[in-house]
């Protein structure tokens, strides 16, 4: 497992569970040390006993002789640390977002680095702090390898964590970084007030716009009415555990972006996806009226008058 | 407008502030007399200033002579209602549920009595209490009748009322009466306190069975995707407004039915809605698995039992 932020240690806890023998890699050589210390993460998920699990830096994990590498790092580090894995081992990716370098989709950061590497995505309502705590949770994983499909599914698979597999890793990439942009306006709505009313209708709309880019993309319609479209979007935008939601709320509030950031004190991907979702829709030629907003007002516009101008439009047909 | 519960009230207020002349027809004759005196409804949504509506009596209602007939009733009153209403005005429908007699969708009570009386329904994330307050909010207006959807959608929508319309009577209704059954079974994730990724998992489990009945009943898939299927199901089950997602916690922690209608104070729809979506289902042939535990549990089994035995089924593809 290499990342040891909140969501690293919460698989790396279940794996665990499951019987599996786990190393955890964090970026941070001094979280490293004090975890195999302590077995405790100093810094995320502070009540998880971590014990049995290894710990170590990401230079000196066994990279090369694992069954699989699991990588739970930020969209920002993940090309580097995909493009630096030795041996051939399969990746399975927790990071939700999109290469901001380059606008792909993660889960192509690693295959073009080792020519047949098997690579699969896990995704859905997954809120680590829950999953830590023993709380039930499904995920989706995606992959285009039928094999390594039936091998992950029996090897996370039990009755506190239920994960189904679905084909669609485009769907399920682009679903996964999209859902942290529209929380990020969902927030907003909440920060301005507006009620729950306007709050579901914009998650409503806020879903058939990353269906249309996902259409554009060659994902499955279906991706985005699933656990890693719909549930991922409907948990990342409505509890109180969002980071994206709540940094969308602090930023209507009068926070800058840095300001939020370090109020959350943990990676908000959404700040870092939005524009990297807006260039992708532009390049396919898809319509993204929330992701657009977004960018706007991280860019300075003001949110009360791009609020009014959307309520100002004629209605239609739904 | 007939009903003077807290959607009715709101809805007159719409109306009211789009320049309609209002009159609001409460079953309670007491409930009139004193709306009528005071421009304060006595028990629900009592900080609202109703004053330019008018309020009467059902049976003293100008009906005959109005241009649309509102009705906001509970389901159970619905087809009495309906089954009296004198003249031919077109009707809209802001009732949530089946027909607890028949098992029939409301609208079809209405257009049962006056051969070519246009009917409509209005659905969608709107919490009365917001609406009142003036907050934001969208509904989809659903009708066959082209003519009378362009009408309503004129005199409805407004900067703060975003009206939509869809030809999809049939799935917008069962939208709203499904969503109610769902929202039990989200409040008892709350109760049970499993966390926000099982209730996400739920709720997406469960638009997927209402579109799943909706399709066996002839209804457009679309549909659910949008403001009165997924957009009202996730503001039902996750909004601090939901009553019968209260309902559901309420009985998950250890209340019966009826000590949740007590403790609420307001009809709850999906109480009532639950065994006769069960029936529809049969009728059709379509499985429902969680309006199915719903029902269970509302006649006695374990809620705890039957969270477990969910949890333990062989998870598939998504």
């Amino acid at each position: 497992m290499i990342g040891g932020g909140s969501w690293g240690c919460a698989f790396a806890l279940l794996l665990r569970e499951r019987g599996h023998a786990v190393t955890l890699a964090c970026r941070d050589p001094e979280q490293a040390r004090e975890l195999a210390e302590t077995g405790r993460n100093p810094r995320y998920l502070t009540f998880a006993d971590l014990s049995g699990i290894a710990a170590t830096t990401v230079a000196e994990a066994p990279v090369e002789t694992a069954e699989l590498v699991v990588l739970a790092v930020p969209s920002r580090a993940f090309g580097g640390v995909a493009g630096a894995l030795p041996g051939a081992a399969p990746v399975l990716s927790l990071t939700k977002g999109l290469d901001p370098a380059t606008g792909e989709r993660l889960s192509t950061l690693v295959r073009g680095l080792v020519r047949g590497r098997a690579v699969a995505v896990l995704s859905g309502p997954n809120f680590a702090e829950e999953i830590a705590r023993g709380l039930p949770a499904a995920a989706v994983i995606a992959t285009e390898d039928g094999f390594l499909a039936g091998q992950l599914q029996h090897a996370l698979n039990s009755p506190l964590f239920r994960a189904y597999v679905n084909p669609d890793l485009v769907g399920v990439e682009l679903c996964g970084a999209a859902k942290n942009v529209i929380a990020l306006a969902a927030g907003a709505v909440d920060g301005l007030a507006l009620g729950d009313n306007a709050k579901a209708a914009l998650i409503t709309r806020g879903l058939a716009e990353m269906a249309r880019l996902g259409e554009a993309c060659g994902a499955r319609p279906e991706t985005f009415s699933g656990l890693a479209g719909m549930g991922d979007l409907i948990a990342t935008c409505w509890s109180s555990h969002g980071r994206n939601r709540r940094a969308g709320e602090l930023i209507a509030l009068g926070a800058t972006a840095e300001e939020a950031i370090a109020a959350i004190g943990q990676v908000v991907e959404g700040l870092t996806t939005a524009p990297v979702l807006r260039d992708l829709a532009h390049r396919v030629g898809v319509e993204l009226p929330i992701t657009e907003g977004v960018c706007r007002v991280l860019e300075g516009e003001s949110l009360g008058a791009l609020a009014a101008s959307l309520m100002g439009r004629r209605p239609t047909e739904e």
